[in-house]
């Protein structure tokens, strides 16, 4: 099959071996793929990964031993876990140290004709839900994970940093929380996806001071940590989406005097994501830049990796 | 009067000026005062701070507008705020934009015959508790903040790093929630203190792999905080109670990837840190190392530095 493989740099491979699926796995047949900027930084060296790319995907389930699921049209969370370990007892599967992670850690990913996952972590996507909307679910999801790790209450100021695929959802499912939001990015074309849902935006520098409670940052460099740390206000909450290769220089001590709190976040709940997509209430088709097919998947990668670009989609 | 002053190195002045009392304010004459490891960092250049070194002591109100404070054994807060700006107005006293902090920023400290401080930030010691105990309400205070700040549950696994004056308080207080706590630090005759409580502690390096709901890193080491996320479970809370002089370096994708929540953790409320010495439910006359007079106050500097050595005090 073709598959876009990584191993130092991102290449088309035309005759990849088509993946197997193991006991409870699914064989699904890819519809539709999303580059996210994971799959960028993966492809500077971040996690060491080596394999085929990709993670954010729908598709049809071809295999499967329970026939209920097959020809079905599924998303798939991303994180395959040993459901036997401490913190799978817990119910802190994503965390399971023995997880393989979709095309970033230990597993071939999406950007192929085929992929396998397990049953467990597949969704059915609802009719009213076009690919192209089902593509974004995972990123969706990762959006929607803030609200189950903090509080976001109507009168709190928020600011989201970085007008970037993922922050463009963040602050779309932030304003569905009736606070006082604002976006902050660096592109017009970018913000006006935003401007048109009712979001107050603003592009460059402002002269805001250090007044917001909450402070996402979805930049995607540690320029951005830094900046969204000088705009938070004393005890407020620090929401960090984004992971890069490298560390950052922090002044530990100006966490410690200003009483804030940082709060990483990643992977969210699916079954939420699929429910905002099929009423409708975020805007993700503005945020589709191109569709590319996989065989054009080395050029994609170029393409997703233009600051003018968002979201690339790549079709088998 | 005599002062222990810093502008470059602690120096025993005999004759610097005693304070004026402002409009609000208080003359206090110090009956006893607490090296804290805030002081040995100023001494290193942190904050920048030039004056009257000390923020934590018990003293005697000598002039007062209002009477009733004369003559009155009182311990303060250390934050002095403007009340009028947007934070003062939201309650956020101790982040006043306009504070002056007591021996720490803008303001002279307790290391002397006689200080000053509104007497909005004064707290009446009740007779139960000698001076011995009252000195400690600051530090004490601190330790209760971060109960302020997060939930610490009895079925929590909680991690207190270092076993330094801080540390000893903190892993006190957080052994009255009844959770199952852990102070491991690497001096016998410190961890001795809590041992005596029925406190479990461990002298240094473990094997406990990454299973702390939460850590308290009041190690006062860039090289602690990376200890304390070594240790922490995934989804973990790590409370940073040190300040210090520097940056340190972090793996910001690390917090990301392990959803860890960091809280920076300072000044904390005085009353109850008062009611917990008045019941006698912290034991903290074993912390103090040695007691000398403000003429020796280099000395007691040199001697607060060494490893061994705990709370140093000062009597003018």
């Amino acid at each position: 099959m073709k598959a876009l493989f990584y191993d130092g740099e991102p290449k088309l491979l035309p005759d990849y071996p088509s993946p197997k699926p193991l006991l409870g796995e699914a064989l699904i047949r890819l519809s539709l793929a999303g580059i996210c900027n994971t799959d960028l930084e993966i492809a500077k060296g971040y996690m060491g990964f080596q394999g085929v790319l990709g993670h954010e995907f729908v598709g049809i389930v071809e295999a499967a031993e329970e026939e209920g699921w097959l020809g079905k049209r599924v998303v798939g969370e991303i994180n395959c876990y040993c459901g036997e370990c401490p913190l799978c007892r817990r119910g802190l599967f994503t965390h399971c140290p023995e997880r393989t992670t979709l095309g970033i850690w230990g597993r071939d990913g999406a950007f192929a004709e085929y992929l396998t996952l397990p049953l467990a972590n597949l969704h059915l996507v609802p009719e009213e839900i076009p690919d192209e909307d089902a593509v974004f679910v995972e990123p969706l999801a990762a959006a929607l994970e803030i609200l189950e790790q903090i509080e976001v209450k109507p009168k709190d100021k928020v600011l989201v940093l970085g007008d970037g695929k993922l922050g463009l959802l963040v602050a779309q499912v932030l304003a569905l929380q009736g606070c006082d939001l604002l976006a902050v990015g660096r592109h017009a074309h970018k913000l006006e996806i935003l401007k048109r849902l009712g979001i107050a935006t603003h592009i460059g520098e402002g002269s805001w001071e250090r007044s917001f409670d909450i402070v996402v940052d979805c930049t995607g460099t540690p320029e951005g940590f830094v900046q969204a740390l000088d705009l938070l206000c004393p005890r407020g909450t620090l929401v960090l989406k984004s992971t890069y290769h490298g560390e950052a220089e922090v002044d530990l001590s100006r966490l410690v005097v200003d009483q804030v709190t940082l709060v990483g976040s990643r992977c969210g709940p699916f079954i939420p994501a699929l429910e905002l997509l099929r009423k409708g209430q975020v805007d993700v088709a503005s945020l589709i830049s191109a569709t590319l097919s996989l065989d054009e998947g080395v050029r994609a990668f170029q393409l997703a990796r233009k600051r003018e670009t968002l979201k690339v989609l790549l079709r088998p």
